[in-house]
């Protein structure tokens, strides 16, 4: 027997009680007669004493326990004299009488703190140290309780959890496939799911009603830093429901979560169109911590002489309340510069300043009368001490770069409070995005997103504008400003599916070809249907308000795909290569 | 709105309630005044009622509905005249007043009935039909509320569900793997995990405790019935724990699935060493709903002159009770036959018949004298009546035959109760198989599962004989002659570790390659722990007391790993094999 208690469950009730206990050496402390051993587990850390007077044999073992032994001790539960009012176990120690040491260990290759000293890929290849600092054992254990909860509540509304294929069939259309050769059909391969979306419509059509699935997806794309190859998705679909019914159940779901895992009470959600997002926050998931929403002055400002923004498509700006007198020329300058970044790519930055001495001092001072730049103001209620920060240019590009500036200025400003979470639902994305490049629509969700019903009729358009106007029965949910699901009723219309892909440049053979299945499924009597999918790994970052989902992931790639602690990928042997029937692919000449 | 209810919710007490209904067209009786429709939804059936008298234009409009068409009604519920007792909503029907068909169907291509008339190609081919039938759309509901109870349980014993990579390396040790071309570092491969088991390990040394995951595994084998490409594992791992603690905790898992989802309350399961099991049942999961256990007669039957015997290993045989008059000389010839066949490879039968008159008759009568028959019967304290069945030969093969015979004997005698479930715990498998082929050891269960402790010592030895008699700490969950779960304590000690991979035959080189990263995280503080995997695509099976494990997956693959629905696997563009850095094998000349 290991243990008879937790390193995390003894209390000064258990005082004279006898315990066994195991664990990993945190550190000890030898203060001559007495030695001190941290003992940790998942559950916690208990304070052991090896005392020298009485058990110096024990005790002079106990002296060359390193960090991250393994040991196994037996002895009596005792009251502390110095309590530890921050750990569960504070008031009590362990008085040892018997130790076993379990397993040795090296001296670790960085400290097993909240704070350790090893860098990311030293945390990587010894990802079963990192595993154990207090911090990213905390997020795991977070996931874990959070796809229990999702489980629950889903059960809860009649959503069953069904497995759907992983080795499935590779179409070019959205991100790129991982593939996998099949040795039984040589020049044939699988892929792995970009994400289950055509089982789960297939489900539906097959009559399963309510289906969900906490699902690894795959995309074999060119990492960021926020980007893994494999990650989980919380997927679900419904039938026989309206936008209304999905948005109600996984507004549901995440309340749920919000309340059992954080013990916070979110208000109901806040819904916006794509188009307003855009206007107002220069982005179609909008950061509601803090307004400083954006302000069109174009009437205002062109046609005064001021070449710059007579050019402009759009002339808008946002308003940073009362920091005019604080803000320099110097930080101005620094300001204008940031917004010249290539990943900003604005030509310059006018600013309006309005003073608490009610002058006003602009960058554009020679082109426009205070009168003038006053109406401006007028436009973003700006008073004394407010400061306007303007950008002019093609209204798409100029709209988006108000919007980084936007969230630039809220950090600057420290306008983002830290465990204030701000959902809302983003509504009527476009259903194509023209593409210039390739000339030709994508799919702005997927190819199966249904027009909403008053814009069907857009559909038979030839009219290019027309159909960049055609609006999706799409939506997505965002949190302080990260996208976290996203989702959509679906075409369950054969014509209406094939009138799709032919807008989307899918000839009749490659539609067949790539998702026959699906549209034959849709001459059996397909049902009306939707759905929405969750990101896991993001939904746990901004939980907990950390950016980064590789720290809630158990064993992540790094950005060039690569697992640091397996070493994969890696070669495989001729005989694989052999019985698969591939070779490298010759050097071209 | 698309409904009010489902079509399994209504009852009498709804009677005179207006409601809404969506579903699929059972199948409709048009009775001249009256059209009769079942309308089928997940939850159930519901009659619908269309009046010509009433409502002429809406009856006509109901008739022209064909099978499977999904319409939506709105009606009031009423009281039935001629009830049906065997449908929750068989007192009920609704008095149509409103129809909107929202999607036609083409006329199946089998019925979507219990038992349908389609082929095992057609219903993969059109799956979302197939699962529309109640008992395979029984099956997912099964499986899914099993995979929720299997949740919470481990839950409440303090597991955490950790999501293990899909994208990790190949190792040739065990089945082959399914790999996946790295883009990103061309010529370098992943593999699908055939199991977590690596992950898992690591997960106990970073300190995790208590793992469980309910898991995707790939094996790349050439296909049988029973066998899939992708199947999922119940995958389980605890630190600090004997085997005892495992089994218990695993036992416990198994009574609540049991309890849950079939009302059955197991009793403690019994266990039976890998010897035992061998000697008595002729196979490592012996089906124990019925006896008949094999007895050895070889010195009772040696040194009679019979030559057949005086050459074998083994003369053993098992008693059927009560059957001597009535399995004819015919039937024994047939079964002759039968043990003949070369899937089982017996030479021949030996039997002895003890007539209820008390004669005797046996196939080797002229080589022994009744007295020495009636020895052969005390074995098996044999009775007028009985019937021996004897074979002889190599030991080990022998007894395997003999396992066939008892089972093939228990089928014909109808000895194997439906809905009787005999789980059992086989210990103590051999730690290391040699095989002859390829003149070396196999790990039984796998190159990471520790020997037993006492036999720890013979690891050292040399001598094959002793090192087959190596037994390991590994365990198996055998239900009805089914194995459903598996495992075994893991070796946590890097010099036993290494020891192990030597025995089986690795160099230092090829062990540090392929499970270095394990091998050093023993050298970080492992701590002592095992686990175990449970089949549940097996499992859900057994449990439904059928055999074939595709009835319980959503959308499995046929024998030649294809998924006929979707048709894959598929060849893919030519752009992808050169992003890939692949080309086809040229042929060999």
């Amino acid at each position: 027997m290991y243990r008879s208690h937790t390193c995390g469950s003894l209390r000064l009730t258990d005082a004279g009680q006898r315990v066994l206990l195991s664990g990993w050496v945190q550190v000890s402390r030898d203060l001559g007669g007495l030695t001190f051993v941290d003992l940790r587990d998942r559950y916690g850390i208990t304070q052991l004493v090896f005392n020298m007077d009485t058990r110096p044999e024990l005790c002079a073992r106990a002296r060359k326990l390193g960090r991250e032994y393994v040991i196994r001790v037996e002895g009596v539960v005792r009251e502390r004299t110095s309590k530890n009012p921050n750990r569960p176990t504070g008031d009590i120690e362990i008085d040892v009488d018997l130790l076993d040491v379990l397993n040795a260990s090296k001296v670790p290759p960085f400290t097993i703190e909240a704070d350790t000293d090893g860098g990311d890929d030293l945390r990587m290849k010894y990802r079963y140290l990192d595993l154990r600092r207090e911090p990213v054992k905390r997020n795991l254990l977070f996931r874990g309780k959070l796809t229990l909860e999702t489980r629950h509540y889903l059960d809860g509304q009649g959503f069953v959890e069904i497995e759907t294929p992983f080795l499935i069939k590779s179409t070019p259309e959205g991100a790129r496939d991982f593939v996998v050769p099949s040795r039984l059909n040589p020049g044939e391969f699988y892929a792995l799911p970009q994400s289950p979306q055509t089982f789960k419509q297939i489900l539906m059509v097959a009559g399963m009603d309510r289906y969900f699935q906490i699902v690894k997806c795959f995309r074999d794309e060119d990492l960021r830093a926020d980007r893994q190859p494999e990650f989980t998705q919380i997927d679900c679909e419904m039938a026989f429901v309206s936008r209304e019914d999905i948005l109600r159940t996984f507004e549901g779901l995440t309340r749920h979560l919000f309340l059992k895992l954080l013990g916070i009470g979110l208000p109901e959600f806040p819904r916006m169109s794509y188009d307003e997002a855009m206007q107002r926050y220069g982005s179609d998931k909008p950061d509601l911590r803090f307004e400083m929403t954006i302000g069109d002055i174009g009437h205002l400002a062109r046609g005064q002489g001021f070449p710059v923004f007579d050019q402009a498509g759009l002339v808008a700006g946002i308003c940073a309340k009362g920091i005019a007198d604080r803000y320099s020329n110097k930080d101005l300058n620094e300001l204008t510069d940031w917004v010249r970044r290539p990943q900003i790519g604005a030509g310059g930055l006018v600013y309006v300043r309005f003073n608490e001495d009610g002058t006003i001092k602009s960058s554009v001072g020679k082109y426009f009368t205070d009168e003038q730049l006053r109406q401006w103001g007028t436009v973003f209620e700006a008073g004394p001490g407010d400061l306007l920060l303007v950008l002019s240019g093609e209204e798409e590009k100029t709209r988006k770069q108000l919007g980084e500036l936007r969230l630039e200025m809220g950090r600057r400003l420290g306008l983002i409070q830290p465990g204030i979470f701000r959902p809302l639902w983003v509504l009527d994305f476009p259903l194509l995005e023209w593409d210039e490049e390739s000339g030709r629509f994508f799919a702005m969700h997927h190819p199966f997103t249904s027009p909403k019903p008053e814009d069907v009729g857009l559909m038979d358009s030839t009219d290019r504008e027309v159909l960049r106007r055609l609006r999706a029965d799409a939506y997505d949910l965002v949190i302080n400003g990260t996208e976290i699901g996203g989702g959509s009723i679906r075409i369950h219309d054969r014509a209406l599916q094939s009138r799709n892909f032919s807008l989307l440049g899918f000839s009749t053979e490659e539609a067949e070809a790539q998702f026959g299945f699906l549209l034959g499924a849709f001459e059996y009597g397909a049902p009306p249907h939707g759905g929405i999918a969750f990101g896991l790994d993001r939904l746990c970052a901004v939980m907990n308000g950390q950016n980064n989902i590789r720290d809630f992931i158990a064993f992540p790639k790094n950005n060039t795909g690569r697992d640091m602690m397996i070493d994969a990928p890696s070669p495989i042997a001729d005989a694989q290569w052999e019985e698969l029937g591939l070779a490298p692919l010759p050097p071209r000449n």
